[in-house]
């Protein structure tokens, strides 16, 4: 850890030389992603927190990092807590942290183009009081003492064909610019990544498990467009697919063009796109009309190829790692696979199909206690052997260029206990619960969260994760609007076609973790004498779930047929594709549950 | 409806003379209440409606009247649609209205003791664009044409006994001082009536209906009050009861006390202080501090005391209902009742009570298609013949003064079809879901509202009300701030002593309605190794639910045995108080579901 104490130490030179008493270090970039690139994964640097989700203040005599309930664990593992403060989000936050603790009168330091405005005004308020304030640097003293930090990628766009967007870039650029003019603004700023990807029908390798290239752009009300990509990225392909309605620039004179923006009426999206992006609107002149990116809502309801391609994605996928499930069940009960092994096969089960362009995200392949991790991520330090009468937590995906999976099986290694077996019972009625649902058109995904914890809270159960986030198409595994969740941010109405994942959890620290996790596309549902519009689930995700998990007893009849029903549809989706023992452990693990496994 | 059109055509006058283009007119008092006292129901006597929530704009050529999903079928039957527009809220609302309506340039009259600052922006926000604006008016435009316009009742005022209240009032203003000194303010204004009837510990018989005063409040941060309320309605016991901390004052003083807050920080609720509350506090020269109204969560959460008074208040009412509903088996059947003479029997079998201080809201008495009318009140030409072969909807309560009661029970009259007996069912096992679940501390009743839809949602059905709303110790009938419902207002997590009513229903408009209520407590819940702490529902109603109308193979045996226990309880708490053929016909009622009835 000396190597990160060294780093904090570097950093507080640094605040003294640019005359700061403070630094937010968040974990995102420009365009506001979740999974960053190499270039800007400056908290990890710091502080040696490896997950997904977090970030730090420093001051000049204390430091915290504020992580979310997934991470509780993991980073009292991973960060030194002699230099660190471990805080809990939403319990607490930075402006909260920074009003308790930040000197009176002093400048804390932020980087305006790795926050949203919200953030700036609220963390401003807080710290109002104390007299102190929020001053946005012109260069990130992270990057000033960070000597070996990694140039951003340079890799190629690729074009994204009409065959797996199922509609073209023209059109789409058409209807935002029909929207502009309904909103009557002159143009739009994408920030987004996946929303530029999805707009101009582009995918990039800049960040590791998401096909995005780092890129801004401008949509015009005329239906032209204005690229910002560095244009060693782009070749005679891609410029032909581009058009002549596109204009490329590189991706440094994005601030200029916002500056020129002067006179016009223009759209940013306060969520998506960071405080700097407003400031230089602002400062140059132009207009800006707060409103959602219009790319977020037609990008997460997928039209009719998309769906047919996450829909054949997901057959290869569900053969895939029902391969790897079948090599488990001969290869586990020995007591000879440890947790990067097993991830390591069921990484080339995917390769294995020739189509895998890259894991949508880092595999979490958590035995016994690791599986109670929730976003654990296994390292040779912390791997484990995958133990018999353990239970294996395994949650994984691939990006294709059909579709995005993402699914979690918990695997019983051996004789699971009585409590293992009930309480992964419980998370599977959940499950049911949720993938049965029928619900009237406008129902939010915040109001069918209980649905799947109220049998794990009737035996004063839960999880401390959401139920469900939006897949995108080759794109984020963590894709908006629509969420499912108790907490707020999952007031997006449903709507047909979109994917979104169901996994409920329950995790026993110390001791195993079980979650199920299939992703569910959202259609219309013809009711017989319905008065409403209603919604349901298809199940999309086939893989086996582990009959010897399951406390039989505990289901009701209707969730007896639809488990039955689903093992008999991945039957008939990955049987096909498998052959050997591997078809005959497939036919054994989706038989119906009144015929008891062996 | 001659009647309200030369009303309207008046009003109009009055705003010519008043140099207005238009003027709002909501269905509340000064006080934000929900139910208002004769001299405030001034929507009811412009245009007909006889709902309990609704508002109007009126523009010199056109007028429009806002109704929810419960008002829908009442608004056409009451208002006429020659001088009237028929709108629903929230699809529209009044600010939205007004922006497609109102002439460019306009001047829109409201009267600012009748509307929220925020209601207040968000109008002006929306006439804004057409150069129209909002005027706030010295004298209510109707006040001025109505003649016989009722003076605010002259009721005296009565002490709530600490026998009652379990908390003393000087004990509340305490805990009030201490809250204004953690919140660095010197007072806070009450205007809400339930919240000054709860904080002196007075009740009123200002308002049908609800036991409250027409008064306003200042608390001191030296845990003194001042008090304004018509000085003819405090007799001698009252004022010992106030005591020399509690200064009277005449209500009218009330704005001019507001003025001479100046250099103090107030407190004020911007959800129940009304507009010109703010304004004459700021023109005074107070800071204001808008913080919710610090009675509403201890009042919402019952005290022993409270809870033990208001079970005795169930145990009778539930005796009344029970020996109606007794009365009902033998008189419906003949074909003899109507509405009104059904809704008359039932109160008077609870004054036989000998404790009814009131009702708690006028009955609902809806005989076949009148059920359908989510908040219908029979009137002489409404009033229908309970048929056989219909299902009759009576939703009631009374005031008692050692607790608020409020019932709905469906009866099939005769033999009900095979349709009605099956959404009955639904109805009943979503009641049911909602009565057993258990949830951690900090659920919302929004995250609830779900389960006790999802059994009429499965084919197709839903019901356009909540699921559930506080209700007052001896106050309203509907109080906040916990609801349970599908949307916003229902964000308030549920704590442990908070009585809400549990009431899914369906209605087929023309044909029939459907409604089970109850009333459950929120209580703390011991689960055997639970990791969170845990609440459930205690179910507070007691009175048989209709057994000839389940259709009991849709009832899993956990349903039946719910059913069956609740039976068994209210033959424990209702049997008892009932004797000869009402007794019998309870325990019959009462029977398990297993023993079918005769």
């Amino acid at each position: 850890m000396s190597n990160h104490q060294d780093r904090l130490t570097a950093l507080r030179e640094q605040l003294v030389r640019q005359s700061l008493d403070g630094f937010v270090v968040p974990l995102t970039d420009e365009h506001m992603s979740e999974y960053v690139g190499a270039y800007a994964q400056r908290l990890a640097w710091l502080t040696g927190f490896q997950g997904s989700a977090g970030s730090a203040v420093v001051l000049p005599l204390e430091a915290a990092i504020f992580v979310d309930g997934r991470y509780t664990l993991q980073v009292r593992e991973q960060v030194e807590g002699a230099q660190w403060h471990y805080e809990n989000v939403p319990q607490t936050s930075i402006a909260a942290w920074l009003k308790d603790h930040a000197g009176a009168g002093g400048r804390i330091g932020y980087d305006p183009w790795l926050h949203t405005r919200a953030w700036v005004k609220q963390a401003s308020e807080a710290l109002s009081g104390k007299g102190a304030r929020l001053v946005a640097v012109d260069t990130n003293p992270i990057d000033s003492i960070w000597p070996d930090r990694p140039v951003p990628s340079g890799a190629r766009l690729v074009v994204h064909e009409d065959r797996f967007a199922g509609q073209g870039a023209a059109d789409k650029r058409a209807a935002m610019a029909a929207w502009l003019q309904t909103s009557q603004a002159d143009a739009v700023i994408l920030s987004a990544l996946d929303s530029i990807a999805w707009t101009f029908n582009i995918r990039g390798r800049d960040v590791d498990r998401t096909p995005v290239a780092l890129a801004y752009a401008i949509i015009h009300a005329d239906a032209t467009a204005d690229l910002f990509v560095a244009p060693e990225k782009i070749d005679a392909g891609v410029t032909a697919h581009l058009g002549d309605a596109v204009r490329v620039h590189d991706r440094s004179a994005f601030a200029g063009a916002l500056a020129a923006l002067s006179g016009k009426t223009v759209v940013a999206d306060p969520e998506r796109a960071v405080a700097a992006i407003f400031d230089a609107l602002e400062a140059g002149g132009a207009t800006v009309l707060a409103l959602r990116d219009p790319a977020v809502l037609p990008k997460a309801i997928k039209n009719a190829t998309e769906i047919a391609g996450h829909k054949a994605a997901q057959a290869r996928d569900g053969a895939a790692l029902s391969r790897f499930l079948h090599w488990l069940s001969i290869e586990a009960p020995g007591g000879g696979l440890d947790e990067l092994g097993a991830a390591a096969r069921l990484e080339a089960f995917r390769r294995d199909t020739g189509e895998l362009v890259d894991l949508s995200f880092d595999t979490i392949s958590g035995a016994g206690p690791n599986g109670a991790i929730v976003h654990y991520r296994a390292g040779p330090k912390t791997n484990r052997t995958i133990e018999n009468g353990s239970l294996y937590l395994v949650d994984s995906g691939g990006q294709y260029r059909d579709g995005t999976t993402d699914v979690t099986r918990t695997i019983a290694i051996g004789t699971p206990t009585e409590e293992m077996k009930r309480r992964f019972t419980l998370v599977l009625k959940g499950h049911i619960a949720l993938a049965s649902a029928v619900f009237p058109k406008g129902t939010r995904g915040s109001q069918l969260d209980a649905l799947a914890r109220q049998f794990l809270w009737a035996e004063g159960l839960d999880y401390a994760h959401g139920t469900g986030h939006g897949v995108g198409s080759f794109l984020s595994v963590h894709e908006g609007p629509q969420r499912i969740a108790t907490t707020g941010g999952a007031d997006e109405p449903l709507a047909a076609g979109m994917i979104i994942s169901n996994e409920p959890g329950y995790y026993k620290t110390g001791e195993y973790g079980i979650r199920i996790e299939n992703l569910v596309l959202v259609e219309s549902r013809d009711v017989a004498q319905a008065e409403r519009d209603m919604l349901g689930f298809e199940t999309l995700t086939f893989a086996p779930i582990d009959r010897h998990a399951i406390d039989v007893a505990l289901l009701t009849p209707a969730e007896r047929g639809w488990l039955d029903n689903y093992h008999r549809r991945v039957l008939q989706i990955v049987g096909p594709q498998l052959d050997g023992d591997a078809r005959g452990w497939l036919e054994t693990a989706c038989a119906p549950l009144g015929a008891q496994p062996a």
